[in-house]
C-alpha cells in the first residue's frame, strides 16, 4: 500500500509503498478514511534527530496520530466489532497495564521510557496509508458521523477538551469568564468546546483578525494584540480576572499575557508547546492561581469529543487531500498556506 | 406604612397599616422594589399552626421571602454602602457565626433550631411592604438590572441554582443529559439555567402542553406524560439513562419517574416539596446513583444567579401587582390563574 | 488441572479435573497463589437457575473471583512482564472497548448484557484451580508481598476501598465522622481503609462482640445494637450527624439505622446485598444527604489497595485451605464458622 | 489597658497604654487568653514604609493576629454568646458583603483595595493587649480546650490548613506522598495535619537536625538537605514523584527542589513567602503539574482546624510570654531563639 513515510531524521517525509499492516492480537485493521496532519510531525521530521527528542521517534515509520478510518479486519481475539463500521482512534498507546494505561490515559504511561513507540504515528506506523493497525480499546465510535473531517479531533479536537475538562470547576456557574489565546486548530475548537459545555462568557485573541471573525462566529468575544490587550481583557471581566485561561502558543509573551489576566484561584493551562518560560514569583501572581501545563487526553474523553461532534456543536474546518498530495498538505503546513486542518483521505471523501 | 401580613394561622394575609421597619447594627433598610408571592407562603397560611410546621414561622409577621430593592437607611455599623443602590436580598437568615452562617448557607444554619424565624418572610418580617430590613450581608448588587422582574430569583432561581450546581461533576463534558420533571416558575428557570451552563442535552416533561412549549423555547426537549414516558426519555439518551435529574414535583410517580430513568452514576435530586415516597431498593436503582434532595442555596450562588440575569441567560416571566392588590396576587396563585411568577411592586415598575 | 467447577444450578461445586487453560490474545496464564471463598458464590450455586440471576452465570465455570497468583505463561501479544512475578486479579472483565472499560471501571461496562461472562469466577473459569488464564490489563503487581493473604482483597478490599474513595469528599478535613455498618470481612477492611485514608472518627457496629473487638483494635469506636443505637452514634458525632455511612448489610433496619444518623449533606452507601428497601421521603431525610450503593471497583483502585496492604496498612484476616480441602472451606463459609476470609491455596503457602 | 502597638514605621513595637475598645454593632469584646507572635509582624515593622508594603498597615495599631480569649461583652446586635466563654479569632476582616467575605474567605476580599485594615493585629487593633474587639462572625468555639496554646492556630494552623485542603484531591487514596519543606511553627503543624488527615506518606526537609527529629516524631520520613535530596525524595516514591508539596520557605531553592520531585499530575504550593521566582518552562516540568500559592484560609475551615487541636491531632508547640514580656517575645523571634510559637497570654495561663 502507499504511505507517507518518515525515514530519515531532519528530512521532509516520502511516500512510498510499504507492506499493508497485519493486525497483531487485540488489534483491528483500519481502512483509513482521514488522516490529519500536525505541527508536531513537522517537529518530528525537521528538528529531532539520535541527540534531540524523544527516542521512541525513531526513523522509519508511517506519520500520521490523528485518524479515522473503517474496520477492515479484526485481529486474534478480538470480537464484538463489525467490519465497515467507523471509529476514530485514540493515538497514545502505552504498555497497557499499568496505572495510567488502565485508566485509558496512555499519555501518562508508566512504562513510556521502555516503550518502543509513544502513538500511532509516533515511533509506530500511523495512517498516513491506505491502512492502519491499532489495538482494539483505542477505537470510539463514530456512528454515521462523518469520518474524513473527525480525524483531526484525536488530537485537535481532544487535547483542548482535556484541558478544558481539567478546568471546568474553575469555570463552573454564572458569571465566569475564559479565555483562548492562539487561533488556530486547536484554539478554534476549544472556543467551541466552550460555547458548547460551559456557560463562561469566552474570550478569544489572535493576531491574525480572520481567526478572530471566526472565533466571533462561534460565539467568542475578541480582543486585539497590543498593549492594552491585558486592560481590555482584564475589563470584560468586571475587574475579577479570567478564571480559566488556555494558552494555545506558549511562547513568553503568552504566558506573561495569561497570568497577568488570571483571577484569584483561577487556572492557567499552557497547551501550546512554544518554549516559552514564566519567571513566577509568589507576590506577582493572583493568590491561588494555577499554573499548568497538557498532554493530549484519555479515551473516554476522546468519546465525549466525538458526542460534541455527532450533536454539532465542534465543526473542525479541514482541508482534505488525497494521499497522492499529502506531502503537498505538509508543505502548505509548513508555508502557512492553510486556512483548516489538512486532512489526508487516502479512499476519497 | 402598607404592608401583607400573615396575622393569624389558617387564615388569609391581610393588608394593613404597621411601622417602617428601623434597621439594626449591621442592617440595611430598602425600599422594596419587587417582592415575588410563592407557593410556600400559602403553605405558611394555610396549613401550618401552634402544632403543625417550623415553630418559628408563627404570626404576625410580613410575608414576602423573594426580595429586592433600593438602599433607603444604613443600619449601626454598615458602611461601604450607596443608598439609592438596587439588590436583590438573600431570604435565610441564621445565627451568622455557626460553620453553614459562615460559609454562607444559612439554610442549614446549625442553630437553626433555636432561632426566632428562619428567614426575611418566614418569621420575621418579609419584603410585601414598603421597606424592608435586613442584614448588610444577604444583599447582592443588581447594578443596572430590574429589581422588579429580579425579586422571584432569590427564590425561584436561586433554588434550582443550588441544585444544578450540586449536580454540575453528573453533568460536566459532552454527551449528557438532563431532566427537568415539572415547569412551573422553578423548572422553567431550571431549564434556563441548564442551557445557559451545562452542555447537557435538557429534556423537560409536565403535563401542560403551554408550559412544555415554553420549555422548548428554552432550548429543551420535551416528553410528554404516559405510559411511554420513561422509555422515550431513556431513548433520547441513546439508552445510557439521564445523568442529573431534577424533580419540581416531588409526589410518588415523578420520584419515581425520576429513579427509572437515571443513569448509572447519576444524580436525582427531588426540588419539589410534594411529600412523595419512594421504596428504595439496591437491586432496583441503577448501580451508583444518588438520590437526595435540596433547599434553598448559598449567598454565593445568589450572585452567580445575579450573574446570569444580567447577561439574559435567566429571563423570569413575572406578572407586576401594586400593593394595593396584592391579596389578588395571592389569590390568582392559589386559583392557577398566574402564567407568571406574582411580583408585588409596592413603589410601582 | 484440578479445580473447584460450579457444573449445575443448585448444587454444591465439586472438585475435579479440567483441562489447563490456554492464554489467549493478550492474556496471561498465572500459576494461582490464592483464591477466596466469597458468600456471592453461595449465592451462585445455591440461588440462581437459568430464570434468576444474571444469565452469563451459567454453569460450568470454575468459581473463584479473587485471585492472586504468579506468571507462568504469556499470551501472544503480551510483553514486559515477567514469568514468576506475582500479581493481583481484578475480577471484572467487560468487552474492553466501551467508556466504562476504557477508564478501568469493567464492572460498567456499556456491552455487559451481551457479554459471555462477568468476571473471572463469574461466568468464565475462575481462580479456584491450579491455573487461571486473564487479560494482562486485570494484573496488579504485588511484588514481594504475599500473595495468599492478598487474594480476597480482590473483592473484599477493593469494593469498600471504591466506596470510601467515592466518599472521601463528605470525609475531608477535621472534625469528620464516619460509620461502618457490619463488620465481616468487607466491614473490618472499610475500618482499616478510613483509618488510613481519611481522618475521621471511624464508628463501627455489628451485632457481633467479637468483630466489634476486632475493629476497635483497627482503630474504631463501636456502638452496640439495640434501640439507643442510633442516639450514641449521633452523640459520638456531637449531634451532628455521620458524614459518610457505609452498610455492609443492606437491610431495612440497617439502610434505615443509615439513613437516621447521616448528617445533612452527608452520604450513605449501601454496599451489602441485603436486598433492604427504604422508604425515603422528602422530610424525613437530612438535606441533602445522598443515598446510592455500589459495585465492585476499577482497576486503578486496586493499585491503590495495593499499596495500602503493602505499606501494612490493610491486613486481611485469612484462612488457609489446600486444593483438596476447597469444599470445606465453602461449607465453614456457608455454617458461619469461619473467623477470617477463606482463602485456597492450590500451590501451598 | 497595655498593649503591644506598632506606633512609627521601622522600628521596634511598644508596650504602653491604650483604651479599653468598646465593641462596635456586630462586634464582641474579648479579654484576651493568647496571641501568637508571628514572622509577618517582623515584616510589617521592620520592613514596611508608606511606600512599601499594603498600604492598610499603616501604624499605629496593636499587633497580634494569632488569637484566642474568653468574651467579655458583647456589642450591639449580637446575641446568642455566652460572657466567658472561650473563643478563636478567624484574623482576616473584609467588606463583609462581597462573594468571598460571604462565603467567609475574607483574605479574599473584593473590596480589600479600599478597606481601612486587612485583619485584626494587620491595620487595626490585634490581641497583643488586655482585650480585643471583632466581629462575632470571626468567632470560632474552642469549648474546653486550652485558649493559649491555641492562639497560633489561627494563622500557623489554618494556613497549612488550607493549603492542604485545597490539595486533598491529589492526595486521596492509597499510595500517596507529600512533601514538607521548612520545618518551622507551620511546617510542623502541616506535618501533624497531613499525618492526621490523609493517608499520605509524609516526607519532611529542613537545615535543622531538630527540627527534622520533630517531624519524625509526627510521623514523617525526612531526607536531609544536599545534592542528593531531590534523587532520595523520588526513591521514596518509588519514582512516581511527590503528589503534594508543600513550600513552606519559598526561596528561589526551594520552589526549585518542589518542581523538580513533583508528580506527573502533582501540585505544589508555594506558602513561605521567600519571595522566591521560579522559571517555569513547558518542557522542564512533569505534565499537568499545578504551581500555585496560598493566603490564610476561610472560617469554616479555622473550624476543622480547631476539631483537629480539640482531637489531640495538632498540638502546637508554644512558649508563653507575660504581656510585659512581650517585646522580648519578638526579640527572641528576630533572633531565632524559639523553639516554638511565642504566644503573649496577657491574664496569664
Amino acid at each position: 500500500m502507499r504511505a507517507v513515510v518518515f525515514d530519515q531524521y531532519k528530512s521532509t517525509p516520502v511516500l512510498k509503498d510499504v507492506d499493508r499492516p497485519t493486525p497483531g492480537p487485540g488489534e483491528v485493521l483500519l481502512k483509513v478514511a482521514g488522516a490529519g496532519a500536525c505541527h508536531s510531525d513537522v517537529a518530528v521530521y525537521r528538528e529531532f534527530d539520535r541527540d534531540f527528542g524523544p527516542p521512541q521517534l525513531r526513523p522509519p515509520f508511517v506519520l500520521g496520530h490523528e485518524n479515522a478510518g473503517w474496520i477492515a479486519e479484526l485481529g486474534p481475539g478480538v470480537d464484538g466489532l463489525t467490519v465497515g463500521d467507523a471509529y476514530l482512534v485514540y493515538g497514545p498507546i502505552g504498555c497497557g497495564h499499568c496505572r495510567a494505561c488502565s485508566r485509558g490515559q496512555d499519555t501518562y504511561c508508566e512504562n513510556a521510557a521502555t516503550m518502543p513507540y509513544l502513538a500511532a504515528g509516533l515511533g509506530r506506523n500511523g495512517g498516513m496509508a491506505e491502512y492502519l493497525a491499532v489495538p482494539e480499546r483505542n477505537l470510539v465510535p463514530l456512528g454515521e458521523a462523518d469520518p474524513v473531517a473527525a480525524a483531526p479531533l484525536a488530537d485537535a479536537g481532544l487535547t483542548p477538551y482535556h484541558a478544558i475538562k481539567k478546568s471546568l470547576p474553575a469555570l463552573a456557574g454564572g458569571g465566569r469568564h475564559a479565555l483562548v489565546i492562539g487561533l488556530g486548530g486547536l484554539g478554534q475548537i476549544a472556543v467551541q468546546i466552550l460555547t458548547a459545555i460551559t456557560g463562561a462568557t469566552v474570550i478569544a485573541t489572535d493576531v491574525n483578525p480572520a481567526a478572530m471573525a471566526r472565533a466571533e462566529a462561534s460565539g467568542a468575544v475578541t480582543v486585539p494584540s497590543g498593549p492594552a490587550q491585558a486592560a481590555a481583557i482584564r475589563d470584560l471581566t468586571g475587574g475579577r480576572g479570567v478564571h480559566a485561561v488556555f494558552d494555545f502558543v506558549g511562547v513568553d509573551p503568552t504566558i506573561a499575557l495569561a497570568m497577568s489576566v488570571v483571577a484569584v484561584q483561577g487556572r492557567v493551562t499552557v497547551v501550546g508547546i512554544g518554549n516559552g518560560t514564566y519567571s513566577w514569583n509568589f507576590y506577582e501572581v493572583p493568590y491561588e492561581a494555577e499554573l499548568t501545563n497538557t498532554y493530549w487526553g484519555t479515551i473516554e474523553e476522546l468519546y465525549e469529543v466525538v458526542d460534541l461532534y455527532r450533536a454539532g456543536k465542534i465543526v473542525p474546518k479541514v482541508e482534505v487531500f488525497s494521499l497522492d498530495d499529502a506531502l503537498e498538505a505538509y508543505r502548505r503546513l509548513e508555508a502557512g498556506e492553510l486556512t483548516g486542518r489538512a486532512v489526508v483521505a487516502p479512499h476519497g471523501r
